[in-house]
C-alpha cells in the first residue's frame, strides 16, 4: 500500500486532468464547431471518454484513480475503505477539480475563473443523473478484480455514451459537477443547479450500492 | 453459479441501459444535430458501441449479458443452456427493455411511451436484420472461451459498425426491437414493422448457429 | 488445424463481411450525409475500422482472419504458410470479397453489380498504396505472438487512421480492390483503375516482407 | 535486447508513419471538410489517436516505440536508458519525423516541403504544451510494466484527447514539432513558433519525472 499522501496527490493530478478535458475540450468544441451543438458534444464526448480511458490506467495503480466522490463512497460501502482516507480523497478530488478547470480556463486565454451561468434544471435532467451515476457505478463495481485492466475502458466508453444517452450529459461526479461551475463555457454548471445534481448521484449511488450488493454479493467484492 | 434471480435482474437491468443507451442517444443526437441525419446516426452508433462495451463488461460476469433473445436462442442449441432458463432470460430481457425505453423517454421529458410512427419495411432492410444477426452471432460465438475478454469491444463494435453499413440500422435482437416500438423519437419503429424484423432476426440467428458448428464444432463450443 | 476447407469457408465469409461494412456503410454515409465528404469518410472510416476489430476476433481463431491477399502473401514467405494453402486462400479472400459487394447494393436497394465509375489514379494515390499497405503489414507481423490477442484492434485502428491519412484512403488489400468494382457508390473503383492499385499493394507488402524480416529477424517470426 | 540499429530503424519508421498520420489527415481533413474546422480537428485527432495505437503495438517490441525525444530523455532519467543511446533515439525520431512530414506532402501531391505559415504562439498555447506533455508521460512512465499492453491503447487515446483538451492541441513532441514545420498545411507549425514550444515540452517532461518519481517511486520503475 502507498502511503496516502502519494493517493491523495494521484486523485488531485488525475481529477485536475479529468476537468481538463471535460472543460478544455468543451471550450475547443465550442470555439472550432460554432453553431453545431450536436458536433460540439460528439467532439467533447469522445475526448473525455479517451482521456478518462488514458488517466485511469495511469493513476489507477497508485490511489485506483477515482477522481469522482460517488466512487469513493461505494469504495468505502463494498470494499471497506476506511473511512476517514475516503473524506480525504474526496477532499483531493474537489481541489483537483477546481484546479483542473482554472488550468482550462487558462489554457483557452481565459480567466481563471469564470462562474457559470448555463442552468441545467428539471426532473428530466434529476431523473438523468440517478441513471447516469447507477450505471457508471455497475460498470466499475461489477467488472470483477480479475479483469480490473479493462475497467479504464468500460468507464470511459460508458461516460462518453452516457454523454449522448442522458438528457444531462451525465455529470455523475459530485467533484465534477463543483468544478464545472467555475468555467463559463459549454461544459459548465450555473451553481445554483449543482447541489441538486449532486444529491441526485448520491441517490444514483446508493442505488448502485443497493443492487451491486445484491448482484454480486458483498463476499465476492 | 448464481441464483437466477440474480441473473434475471442483469439481464433486465442491463437490457434497459442497453435500450436508454440506443433510444436516448438518438432523442439527443435529433436535437442536438437537426437536419443532419448522417451525424445523428454516427452519434447514435458511437453511443452504443460505447454503450455496449461496458454494460456487457459489466453484466456478463453476473449472467452473460445477453440482452438478445437471439443469443440466448444460440446459448441454448450451443452450449446447451437449459430451455426453461432461456425462456425466462427472454422475458427478463423484453422487460428490461421496455423499461429502459420508458426511461428513455423521461429523461428527455417525453411522455413515458410514444408508439413509433416510424416505417421500417422493405426486402432490403429485412435482408440487413439477417445479415446483422448473423455477423453479430458470429461474433459472439466464434470468439473462444479464453479470450472472451475482449467479446465486448468485438460485440460493441461490431453493432456501432453495422448501424452503418447495414441499411436497417441493424436492430439484430428481437427485445430491442419490441422496445424500440415504445419511442417516437430517431430509434423508433412503428409497431406494425416489427415483427417481420424479428423473423428475419431469427433467420440470421439459425444461419449463425449453422454456420458456427460447421466452423467451430460443437465440441469445442 | 482446422480442415482447410473450413478455413476457406471462414477466409470467404470474413471477407465477405469486411466488404460489406467497406461498401455498405459508404453507401450510408452518401446517402444520410449528402454535400459532406469529410463527415461520409469519417463514418465510412470509424465503420470499417470497428468491423474489421469484431471480424478478426470472430474469424482468427479459425483461419488467421487474413481477409487479404498481400496478408496471405506476407504469411507465406514469413511464416512459411504452404504456397498451395495461400493460393486457396486468396480465391476464398476475392470470391467472398465480390459476395460481400453484391449483399452491400442489395441491402441498400441497389442492382446487385454496378460497375464502379470512381477513377482512383496518379502517382500520389499510387504512393498512398504503397505506404498503407506497408504499415499495414508492419502492424501485423511485428506485434509478437504472445500479443496477438492485440492484432483487430490494431489492424482496426490502422485501417480507420489510413483511410484519412493515405490520399488513396487506403484500400490496401487486393480482395477489396477487386470487389470495390463491383459497386458505383462511395467506396468504388473504377476497374481500369484497380490493377496498378494492386502493384502498388504488392511492392508495399515486398518492402514490409524486407523490413520486418530486418526488423524482426526470421527467427522470430 | 535487439542491435541498436535495428531498434533506431524502427524508432525512425514508426515516427515517419505518426507523421503521415499526423500531417497527412490533417490535409485529408482540411480538403474534405472545408469551413468545418471543429470536423477537421476531430477527424484529425481520430486518425492521429488510431494510428499511435497501432504502430506503438507494432513498433513496441523492437524499439520501445518512443517516437518521441521527451519520452526518450524520461526513459533515460527514469529507467536509465544510456545516454548516448537516447541522443542516437532523437536523432532517428527527427531524422523519421521529417521524411514522413515529405511522404505525406507527396501523398497528397504537393511538393515534399512547404515551410508552414501557420504561427503558433501565445502563453495559453505554452501552458497547454506543457500540461499535454506532463500528461503524456503520466500515461506512459504510471502505467506499471505487467500492464504494458495497454500502454499503445491509453497513449493513443490520451493524444486523441488532448487534441481537443489543450489549446495548442498537444504536439507534446519535440521530433513531431520540428516534421510539422515542413507542411503548410492543417497540422503545421510556423518554424519561428517551434522552439518555444519544445522548451515547454521539455518542462512538462521535468515535471512530470518529478511526480512520477514522487508517485511511483524509483525503485519500482
Amino acid at each position: 500500500m502507498l502511503p496516502l499522501a502519494r493517493r491523495l496527490i494521484a486523485e488531485a493530478v488525475g481529477t485536475a486532468f479529468l476537468l481538463m478535458a471535460v472543460i478544455g475540450s468543451g471550450i475547443a468544441a465550442q470555439r472550432l464547431s460554432p453553431g453545431d451543438v450536436g458536433l460540439q458534444l460528439f467532439e467533447n464526448a469522445v475526448a473525455t471518454a479517451f482521456a478518462l480511458m488514458a488517466l485511469i490506467w495511469a493513476f489507477g495503480p497508485v490511489s485506483g484513480a477515482h477522481f469522482n466522490p460517488a466512487v469513493t463512497l461505494a469504495d468505502v460501502v463494498l470494499h471497506g475503505r476506511p473511512v476517514r482516507e475516503g473524506i480525504a480523497y474526496v477532499g483531493a478530488q474537489v481541489a483537483g477539480g477546481i484546479v483542473g478547470a482554472v488550468l482550462a480556463n487558462l489554457m483557452f486565454a481565459l480567466p481563471p475563473v469564470t462562474w457559470s451561468t448555463k442552468v441545467r434544471s428539471g426532473p428530466d435532467l434529476w431523473l438523468a443523473e440517478v441513471i447516469a451515476t447507477l450505471g457508471l457505478l455497475f460498470v466499475i463495481f461489477l467488472i470483477p478484480r480479475n479483469r480490473a485492466v479493462v475497467i479504464p475502458v468500460a468507464v470511459g466508453a460508458y461516460i462518453g455514451a452516457a454523454y449522448f444517452f442522458t438528457s444531462s450529459t451525465s455529470f455523475a461526479n459530485p467533484a465534477v459537477t463543483v468544478a464545472r461551475m467555475f468555467s463559463d463555457t459549454f461544459a459548465g454548471i450555473f451553481p445554483a443547479s449543482a447541489p441538486i445534481f449532486i444529491v441526485m448521484q448520491l441517490i444514483g449511488a446508493g442505488l448502485a450500492i443497493g443492487l451491486v450488493l445484491l448482484l454480486r454479493g458483498r463476499e465476492s467484492a
